[in-house]
């Protein structure tokens, strides 16, 4: 384990609420939308929406030890990913990002500059998506770093507008965004310090900076798709839940999962790896075979990487709602839920 | 220390992330408000504000250990302080909350009821000010247990339509909405176990389920008044937080500070409890002397107590911002600004 590198600045218990406020307020102050009546400072942030549009809010939380170290990785990525996972709950649904608050709790041994990276992670990040950081709190949190975010983002009205978990029908098509495991790759390159692994920085890049799927997830949903999930707890761990809120069941094809070479040459377990691994913050979505010369259409315009198609939604018959797995030579075998380690 | 009592029920790592949600999804169920498309199952949830409204926004994080322990009460208590302490600051900004994202670290040691309990107090606290848990996360939080809790509220459109920190005007009469010092009281009451104190039943309630103070944050809004804040730092914490913004000093006149006698008997240092204590949450709200007659009139309409003036803002002069207190002898002298031990 590589030990953490000392950064020079002073500690947070040193310098108090008030400096730690001003940090805060530079590194975001020029991000702010023009909608919003107040931002940092005060008791609440306050801000318009556009006339008629839904909000759609998510809220998301990282703890020290239990889904970051501190010796990963610089504080920027870890602001980087407190975002992106958050931007990727609305990008599920379709919505447009707008505003995050941020909730911090530091031990007080951080360093200013320490937190100012964090907080520049996150507005990079956002500015890409013209999301800003509008508000939050800090506390003291002496066990473990928290950052706990909570997005809100706009879509259009009515009942259809955003894509639901509970919105699959029998028929539709299953597929994805992008590789499944690059993140689940990355922790083990970190935890294992196998930075020289063919593929290894890539993995690495995908488990602390994922790439929140937003434009994708606006696209779908205006390309009509109705049904998607963002996954982050790996295939296995999100398909049920589609499934389940659905009421259908699945069954995924072995060969059209798009896993790296790099995962299949680096782990043996390579296929529980790709879809019980989590992380990846690729959208999962459901449509129409129909749906599909449009969708690819859309994506191929935007510049954007075709979704890859790795199954299908089917009846659930008289059993309870699941994922199948149809192998190479054919056969379909079922597939236990979950993924890693986590309870939650 | 008393020990905590073990409670029936299974414990959260043994049930899983479904059946969880499932606990959360019955407690809340029924609390969901008519403008909600989507509540909790999905990747966020949507809400349709009112026309022309404002969003108004905050954020805050309890922790065990930092903020409260699991033996000092139930989980009920412990579920309304975590909404109480966010409605808390749309009540300093005058407006009407309507939503809450809850996100929850628990070790998984926590049992089912443990966890129903924490929502039931929520939804119940909730239901007084309309306002419903509308989703949120769950996560592993092995070394402590931490809730983090996002408000959403309106507030009527225009640029004055929310209560600010850097509202006061020089001449502005200062005043509180309740006594102080109760809940710092409450704190010493547990950690102490003095709870057969002469008024430490009142001490123990004031600290562990706060009143948030929304009704008289709306009608103190709609009386003209411009600033405010809620007293989570205690007076000496958030008074200096107006004097800042608002870029003015102010006098506090000891003997108007409206302490309870069981403060005084219990404490010694009761006026440090009751001026650098915190966590009372009643508002600290600033207006013109001719305000209060309008301010006195609605409180009274509305069946509540009259706010208590104890000083008024005055110019700087050529000092830094801060408070001074004037002596039953009519001597001023300058306090330090801050609260009791966190830095944040």
């Amino acid at each position: 384990m590589s030990k953490r590198v000392p950064t020079a600045g002073k500690r947070i218990r040193d310098i108090g609420e008030f400096k730690l406020i001003d940090i805060v307020t530079a590194v975001v102050a020029g991000t702010q939308p023009g909608r919003l009546s107040l931002g940092i400072g005060d008791d609440a942030a306050v801000w318009r929406p556009s006339p008629g549009r839904h909000i759609v809010m998510s809220t998301d939380t990282m703890i020290e030890e239990e889904h970051f170290r501190l010796e990963w990785g610089d504080w920027k990525s870890l602001g980087h990913k407190a975002l992106a996972v958050n931007l990727s709950d609305l990008a599920a649904m379709g919505a447009r990002p707008r505003l995050a608050l941020v909730s911090l709790g530091l031990t007080g041994a951080e360093r200013d500059r320490e937190v100012a990276d964090l907080y520049k992670g996150m507005v990079t990040l956002g500015s890409e998506f013209k999301t800003a950081v509008v508000g939050g709190d800090t506390t003291t949190s002496e066990s473990a770093v928290m950052i706990s975010v909570t997005v809100l983002g706009e879509a259009p009205g009515g009942p259809d507008s955003v894509m639901k978990r509970s919105a699959a029908r029998a028929g539709d098509l299953v597929a994805v965004t992008g590789p499944l495991g690059l993140a689940a790759g990355g922790l083990e390159v970190l935890d294992q310090e196998l930075r020289t692994l063919d593929g290894g920085p890539a993995m690495e890049e995908a488990f602390l900076r994922p790439k929140p799927r937003v434009r994708e997830g606006r696209i779908l949903a205006r390309s009509g798709v109705r049904c998607a999930i963002d996954l982050s707890d790996g295939l296995l761990g999100d398909l049920p839940k589609i499934c389940q809120q659905s009421d259908l069941s699945a069954e995924i094809d072995e060969l059209r999962i798009p896993v790296p070479l790099s995962i299949k040459w680096a782990f043996e377990d390579w296929f529980d790896v790709a879809l019980r691994g989590g992380e990846d913050y690729e959208l999962l979505f459901t449509a129409p075979p129909s749906a599909f010369q449009r969708i690819n259409r859309n994506f191929r315009r935007a510049g954007l990487r075709l979704p890859t198609v790795i199954g299908r939604m089917v009846s659930r018959g008289e059993q309870e709602p699941g994922v199948k797995l149809r192998t190479p030579s054919g056969h379909l075998e079922q597939l236990e839920a979950g993924a890693f380690a986590h309870w939650g």
